[in-house]
């Protein structure tokens, strides 16, 4: 039973995670040149790191003082909500801050080793670049659980404290996604608008001054941003399968058994991910794609099988529902992930009629394939509804409440591998990118463009599964809040549709995300001006730079694109914060769960919409660059590359931020329920 | 107390159209070019609705036999679906059809002769466009409260199968609006891309083969799709009160007078209607913007001023509600319906920030010009969603269920002159577009581009009311039909949020309105794909066209348009009937009210960021072409262009389409809910 103690397993996540740390650090950076631009680029990504993170200590400082006062202001309310929130809530952040921090740094120093290891061939090539993802899923998932195991000890019979963990991780993604997200696009469009479409220069084009920025941005939000977001929803979704764990355990209907239950199988998680990791870092290879897939289907596959003998070991029978329940609870969700990851591939990768349709309409100009790229998004978020409600009705069927939630944690309980999978796709850009300024020979060019064409792939599956798991988790923490007023109203709590407070509730929290969204592209249109006026200015006024023989000044903008993320993170960042508690208090707690659940209800497939649409549109441009329809240097490609600016802060920015959004609210209202209740 | 009655002020209404289309006829058309552009306009535009119409009628015809043949299926269910719902359905979609055509036909003929009254200067031009609107608007409103009322005294105690009216109406008014929306935008973006973007050549030039095609698109669009649009959320709003009303009325907490409120009001609303049309099509103009503003304003104070002595002499009582809660409630609606049209205009108004900044923006690039629209859409739903929101619990508040619903009636009250003076809009956009096509004087086109400017504005803030109207209708329908499953039920029916199957309801209802408006983008870019070759082949083939000493062969592109739209609509429109009775079937009819709410939340702020986003981008474009931020001919031109086009199927297609969306499936389901309550 060893390896399903939680200690046990993230503990060997850990373990690997030094090893992995250890065999990357040794291996070469390459000439002075590589070295140098890896360089500007970790210096960057950590500056913007550290300062967003002092930014964010204040608004942690600030929540956690408030828990601690609670039990001087109402004795009852400070029974739930005291200084172990305030604790549990700092721990939460400090693993989310931590975990983000040690991913980023390793894959920071892994782009150059990769373009190095890309002079010997594919096989090097992927097995670092893979090992630097690998590096963020398995401290993601190893810190995250590790944290948890230990509040769970720490907060003992408080178990309402215990979502404060949930809260913190919470809060520093939506910081991490929505800061990153903000410069990371503020600095990719600037870059693009001016090199690529006024000066007429290659993307990552070394003469660019937004081009480093450019790259620090990938890191921090593709990387940071997305580790922070799934370590959030992975201890959510165990957290809420504990909170209805407990509240079965406590009506008597079941022994405690069912606490341990989720540590157990997202333990197992971690043994099934480093099986599924190790695969891939030394089976030989021959097509890149092919053998990630390889190594997630093992894992799942391991997983599935672990989890079908430790469900039947540990023999739980609750209501009516069968032993085997939550095992198929669970299926359904892992099921729902593979499949969400399927249709994410199938509207955005090239290979496939969508993005090749999208193509060929880009002849017809810019504005219809932009009307395009965001028809394909609407419409890929279908069958990720469809498949997230089924889930949803067979979960409970199976086990009830429990069953949801135990869904969304089969989802995420290999999220070790799909996050290394996911993390590899900036760390191949990144390398790709290097080669590029390097101007390295055409052989070196090739694998590192086709480990970033695979990265692209990769990286619109991860968000895909990124929103499907955000909005599981969603659903576990609304599950658990409402758990939580009926807790306080003494029984179980209706929230009728046709009540008109909820209705309004369900109505503005249905407006919260398109404004939510709407915000964060201001701030990277601010900031995109700002780095074009800069990048202009430096074409203008340094001489010689156009010819190459000038350097362009990085460090300006990268010092914009800096101050404006986090800048401009901020008012997203409170409005998400204070619109829970606004309606809670205006409109009671009742309109707050339809609050809740409206802001999922467009979050979900806005989010969809936006990942895919972004997506297709990046593909669209690739495929026609690829040589089709005319290739480069024609009106479609041109209109392409409209498409593909219109498309990266959706994809990069709003889409992914829209997740954390609905957690967010979710895991605020939870942790604010006992105070709510009141007004009940 | 004869100003009340329904019979007398429809009367009036539809004898003033009488008078105001002898008038029209008698004016000039102008010179032989300027007629026979007019008459193909007509011809193109008559053709498209007799197509449309035909086939609509399949539609009707089919579901009207359904109808009548339920209750040789199920007694019970025959009690409530029979063959009286099938002729109030088939009354409905004909009232809703004569309407359009009758709107349709006489504001066609109105274009050109206010191109010639153009030449007399701003008030004859402003009197003819006004009076070609004000036929739409007095003719909706007149046979809208007439039929209903025909139907109310044909159905007798059956009152269930007064709802078959409004789903008659609202498949009517679903067909015309997507299909409408497609020919439009579809031969406006096939006209813009070739001729503004590849032959450099301005809009609505003569050489132009598919600028005809333009222009029929508008009026079947703008006017006819709008009216039927309108007359929707008309009826349904009077029929969601008599719902309501009766219920009450039954229960016996209220006198019959409940149920003669609405058509008092509704009556009284067509009077203060006239009231202000007459104001503004007599009175002398100096400012076309604000003498419409000003016939508005006062048909409101009419209606205001004559429903709190009609609600203080109807005098209801019940529950805990004061006489004056009703009134208080529909003042909530008019006064959400002014703030809803004040967002639009200030959001998609070039006097305004936001127009401004983002023409400004448009210097950076198409990319960010379109990507700071779509953002302006988004923000915008903020204020409306929130009134919506705060008019359903203050209507809630004043008189129950009935408040809400007289809320949305109060808000559409005075239709008659709302819709007069959106669809001046179309009429003055298209007399600007012959102007132009003749090559009038300076003197001549100074008048219409005025007039087509105020159009615009107007046109924008009648989507905006519009959409607010169809949420607020589509609220008292659901309200409707969840009454209508109680009364089934024998006690008040619960729809709770946490129930995993309404749950899955709201989720997948979430999503219907993005699939719904990807479907309809595809129909646009189909059709303007198949115009851009169209055109590139005249070009090429005609010889002396691009000279002007050939002319175009028109017909061919408005034959392309017809047909694509007929056919593009027929997909989405069948997943819009069959949805709800999917889910009704599948999910159970709990489930199924999750489903309607779930489209609601998500539908109302993506209709409102669809249609504000286009108009914005649309006078993004305007007020540069004014000359600000370098004028016609610059880059930042180019991009507004871009965005224009990108903003159009949005504004004119998709988000439209929407608000017809959610009422269509909300009344399907209150019309079948006797036979979905089986299943409870």
């Amino acid at each position: 039973m060893l390896l399903l103690s939680p200690i046990f397993a993230s503990a060997l996540a850990l373990i690997i995670v030094v090893f992995l740390t250890l065999n990357i650090l040794k291996k070469s950076s390459g000439d002075e040149k590589m070295k140098e631009i890896s360089l500007m680029i970790q210096e960057g990504a950590r500056t913007f790191l550290k300062r967003e993170y002092q930014t964010v200590a204040l608004v942690v400082i600030a929540i956690a003082i408030i828990f601690s006062i609670m039990p001087y202001i109402s004795q009852n309310i400070g029974e739930e909500i005291n200084i172990k929130t305030a604790i549990t809530f700092i721990i939460g952040a400090t693993c989310s801050a931590l975990a983000g921090y040690i991913g980023m740094s390793i894959a920071t120093r892994t782009n150059a080793k990769t373009t190095h290891a890309a002079k010997k061939g594919l096989t090097p090539a992927l097995q670092i670049s893979f090992s630097g993802g690998a590096v963020m899923g398995l401290t993601v998932v190893g810190l995250g659980l590790l944290g948890l195991f230990a509040v769970y000890k720490i907060v003992g019979d408080n178990i309402s404290a215990i979502n404060g963990y949930a809260m913190g991780a919470s809060l520093l993604a939506l910081f991490a996604r929505s800061g990153g997200g903000i410069y990371t696009k503020g600095a990719d469009m600037g870059a693009d608008l001016v090199g690529k479409v006024e000066a007429g220069i290659p993307e990552d084009d070394p003469r660019n001054p937004a081009v480093i920025a450019d790259n620090v941005g990938d890191n921090v939000g593709d990387i940071a941003g997305m580790g922070a977001d799934l370590l959030e929803s992975y201890v959510e979704s165990i957290i809420a399968t504990i909170a209805i764990g407990y509240a079965l355990f406590i009506s008597g209907q079941v022994g405690k058994d069912i606490i341990f239950l989720p540590f157990a199988i997202a333990s197992w998680g971690i043994i099934a991910s480093i099986v599924g990791i190790l695969w891939v870092r030394f089976a030989p290879v021959n097509d890149a794609q092919k053998s990630l897939n390889a190594g997630v289907y093992i894992a799942n596959i391991v997983m599935a099988l672990g989890s079908f003998f430790i469900i039947k070991h540990v023999g739980l029978t609750y209501g009516t529902y069968g032993v085997m329940g939550p095992f198929w609870a669970m299926i359904a969700g892992l099921v729902t992930g593979i499949i969400i990851a399927g249709v994410s591939e199938y509207y955005s990768s090239p290979h496939f009629n969508p993005v090749k349709r999208l193509a060929e309409s880009a002849q017809s100009g810019p504005a219809i394939v932009v009307v395009g790229g965001l028809s394909i998004g609407m419409i890929s978020s279908l069958v990720p509804v469809v498949c997230i409600a089924a889930a949803t009705i067979l979960g409970f069927k199976m086990a009830g409440m429990y069953g949801i939630a135990i869904g969304a944690l089969g989802m995420l309980s290999t999220l070790g591998i799909t996050l290394a999978v996911d993390s590899y796709g900036p760390v191949a850009d990144n390398a790709g990118g290097i080669a590029e300024m390097t101007q390295q020979d055409a052989s070196v060019r090739e694998v590192t463009d086709q480990l970033d064409s695979v990265g692209n792939t990769t990286a619109a599956i991860g968000k895909g599964f990124a929103i499907g798991s955000a909005a599981f988790s969603a659903l576990g923490l609304i599950t658990a809040y409402i758990a939580t007023l009926s807790r306080f109203a003494e029984g179980r709590i209706v929230l009728d549709i046709s009540d008109p407070k909820i209705l309004s509730g369900l109505l503005i929290g249905g407006m919260i995300p398109f404004v939510f969204a709407a915000l964060l592209a201001g701030g990277v249109g601010k900031i995109a001006n700002k780095i074009i006026d800069e990048v202009r200015r430096q074409f203008k006024e340094i001489k010689g730079l156009m010819e190459g023989k000038a350097k362009p000044d990085s460090s300006l903008c990268i010092d914009i694109a800096t101050k404006g993320a986090l800048a401009s993170m901020m008012g997203p960042g409170l409005m998400v914060i204070l619109a829970p508690v606004a309606v809670g208090f205006f409109l009671g707690p009742l309109a707050l769960g339809g609050f809740l659940v409206g802001s999922l209800v467009t979050g979900l497939p806005l989010a969809i919409q936006m990942a895919n649409s972004g997506a297709a549109l990046d593909n669209a441009k690739k495929y026609i660059e690829e040589g089709n329809f005319g290739g480069k240097g024609t009106l479609a490609h041109k209109a392409s590359v409209v498409g593909d600016t219109v498309g990266d802060p959706l994809k990069d920015t709003m889409g992914p931020s829209i997740n954390i959004l609905v957690k967010l609210m979710s895991v605020i209202s939870l942790v604010l329920a006992p105070l709510f209740a009141r007004f009940l």
